[in-house]
């Protein structure tokens, strides 16, 4: 299982209905076939810094499958207004 | 409950002897009295980065009370001689 960690930042001013977007968005990762999870935090010494982490089955899944998906297109068009930076994307995987 | 992110680099050459200090080390985490979880991940697009997500009731029972502990000291101990550079701790809390 492969995390992707991806760090967004908007507006703290805008967080509640950033947050509001994340939430109607959630479900287009959890059905999507390759999500095994969906979690969001807030950066607490950075407002207006979140992670996002989701878990997928593999890199490619996310990167090709998912981001070729309408789903992704949704995800993006609902959070993306909010970004005040371009998101950045990486890849885990669980050592313990 | 609070994660804490950190992100800690080491020379990749030395990611086994890493992974086998950070595995002796992982105990010192779960038997701290504010410690809920240990997981630590290998970043895949940078090899020798590596992300430690440590669950914690408080960002003060982490900074505070662990880090003037004997444990923590234990910890460093075993796994700073793999640092090449300063470790990058965050804190988070989950929205969704």
């Amino acid at each position: 299982v492969i995390t992707e960690i991806a760090e967004l930042t908007i507006d703290p001013e805008a967080s509640e209905a950033f947050e509001s977007a994340v939430a109607e968005a959630r479900e287009l990762f959890l059905q999507a076939p390759d999500c095994h999870s969906f979690r969001i935090d807030r950066v607490v010494e950075t407002p207006g810094t979140y992670l996002l982490l989701v878990g997928w089955t593999s890199v490619e899944a996310h990167m090709e499958r998912f981001r070729s998906s309408d789903a992704f297109q949704r995800w993006r068009a609902l959070v993306s207004p909010f970004f005040i930076a371009p998101p950045a994307v990486r890849h885990t995987e669980t050592v313990l």
